[in-house]
């Protein structure tokens, strides 16, 4: 049989948590390149927060994902026939090219990456946009320096994981809020935080109080809600408050909840300020560079959780936002 | 007779809007002074959104105003006996004396000023507090550079109308939002703004529109509420938000109304930034030099809203929150 190409495309635009019937599950032939092309056999696609926002219907950083189209997401590949002098049948590369078993691409997105140098799944997490966002935002719009405090939510996620280990290596004491004792238990014991607090447990956000008693330099939100506010409560003079994302919120049918607390910005003399790390595109290699050279030093520790087979796609992204992944979430989706 | 000092204390911590039993006026012996201080004639007293946060027991930036003190306020007024050898009798000097006739201070607080130069009241205007605030949040935090649109509500206040003005000084467009016909006339015409939008119009927000097409690079929030996130939503790309007050919120015995739009900071990659005037106090001297010179130059106006007697206070405090001044609002409590 004539190996086909499996697609999962946008149906309808969701209205709060996606369901299967938002999306369409097709399968078309593989497609060929033109001239300066190259077709990439996708091996890992990305799932990420970001996703929910380009599924609406509203103006942002990037246009939406049409209705009818390929679900966009990032991906890590292999070239399997190429038509542009810059890419080699056999070459690995990361890529945007959808949630789709194959893609074609005139390689400008693709960036080449070394899969003898650390799994191919990493270079969409830890090495990848998950790494340089937390690397961008601590480092340059957080303005991390030794001596801080640094606050993450989504502590155990693929931006929050990374941050508070840059944190650390930045002389800087990290201490993360995730959901559950196991998440906890794994962002301190193994990833090397000061203190991990678990947000679903009665005894918070009382538990916070003790980690931050010399309040919050940083405070480095992937959540938005209630943590936002929370964090707000407890900023130092001059602190900075990067916002990442509000997954709290992306399945919202009501209006995103504004973060109450945020006259204490005024008292604080503090700044909230937000990020997209494709504003970073042009410090893409510096960022990655310096990731590659701490994980090869042995200063970051990487986690991916994989689930496997694209017809799982539609569950496995929900676990984005019911928290039932462990680590940098991806998909495998090619068949061995 | 011998003349007193009437005061008005803090009776009670109100809730939601002050009520006359929240204050009680007393009436003193004109205080003397030790070794080192200074006895002030308070002339006027400055109203200030602030000072209804000081009436709450909250942490903030200062104390609370303790119930039974003398209702903190800023003040000019002039010297009328002095054991401190920096202060002559008729020196005439800007403090912090409270809503009282008299105060004692040992001077450390003071600020000379010159009643030639301007009128003794503009020390708590344009010269003073409101028009340090003004000067420090746009050029500093705001960071104005010339060919920004600067949009900044309560655009007729005392502080509002230096942010406008200010950014006409460094070459950046100044579009205000203000309450009635008559005060977005007075913005314009007089204050020298490009553009006022009436907020109590039923064309509001829509009148934004126009003035605003090449959207917002500094936001100066005096107000918060729905106006915060009608601007935030107009952001350009790296814009910077100032949070200098939310007089619209003050008042709620409800929470906070928190800014669902702040998550357009993200997709702008803005920043939302607060800050009071007293983390400036280093460069008081310099800031009111600027100003000063402005004012001398011709290219600033001021306007004071005098209301008269300090059995008034209650009434001309509560001003501030229905929008019945126009200018920077003080009272004279000095008796001729």
């Amino acid at each position: 049989m004539t190996p086909m190409n499996k697609q999962y495309r946008l149906a309808a635009r969701p209205v709060g948590t996606p369901k299967d019937s938002d999306w369409s599950f097709t399968t078309e032939e593989i497609p060929t390149a033109a001239e300066g092309e190259v077709v990439v056999r996708v091996h890992y696609v990305s799932l990420d927060p970001a996703m929910r926002g380009w599924m609406n219907d509203a103006k942002s950083y990037i246009p939406p994902v049409g209705l009818g189209e390929v679900m966009r997401a990032g991906t890590v590949g292999e070239v399997i026939a190429s038509k542009n002098p810059a890419f080699a049948v056999g070459d690995h590369v990361t890529g945007y090219h959808g949630v789709q078993q194959y893609g074609v691409s005139d390689g400008r997105d693709l960036v080449k990456v070394d899969p003898k140098l650390a799994p191919l799944e990493s270079y969409l997490g830890g090495l990848g946009m998950p790494g340089l966002t937390a690397y961008f935002g601590l480092t340059d719009v957080g303005a991390v320096k030794e001596g801080d405090t640094v606050l993450v939510s989504g502590a155990a996620g693929a931006v929050g994981s990374m941050v508070g280990q840059i944190a650390r290596i930045k002389g800087a004491r990290a201490v993360g809020i995730a959901g559950g004792a196991d998440k906890c238990r794994y962002v301190t014991e193994e990833l090397g935080f000061d203190a991990c607090v678990d947000y679903k447990a009665d005894s918070f956000p009382q538990d916070l109080k003790a980690p931050l008693k010399s309040g919050v330099d940083v405070y480095f939100d992937n959540v938005g809600g209630d943590i936002l506010d929370i964090a707000l409560a407890r900023l130092n003079r001059h602190a900075r408050v990067v916002i990442c994302g509000a997954i709290s919120q992306y399945n919202n049918t009501t209006p995103v909840q504004g973060p109450a607390n945020y006259l204490n910005l005024l008292v604080q003399h503090a700044r909230m300020e937000g990020f997209v790390v494709f504003d970073y595109v042009r410090q893409y290699e510096e960022g990655t560079r310096q990731l590659a050279t701490w994980y090869a030093e042995g200063k970051l520790k990487l986690k991916e959780h994989v689930d496997t087979g694209i017809e799982n796609f539609p569950a496995t992204f929900l676990k984005l936002f019911s928290g039932g992944n462990f680590g940098k979430l991806v998909l495998k989706v090619s068949e061995d």
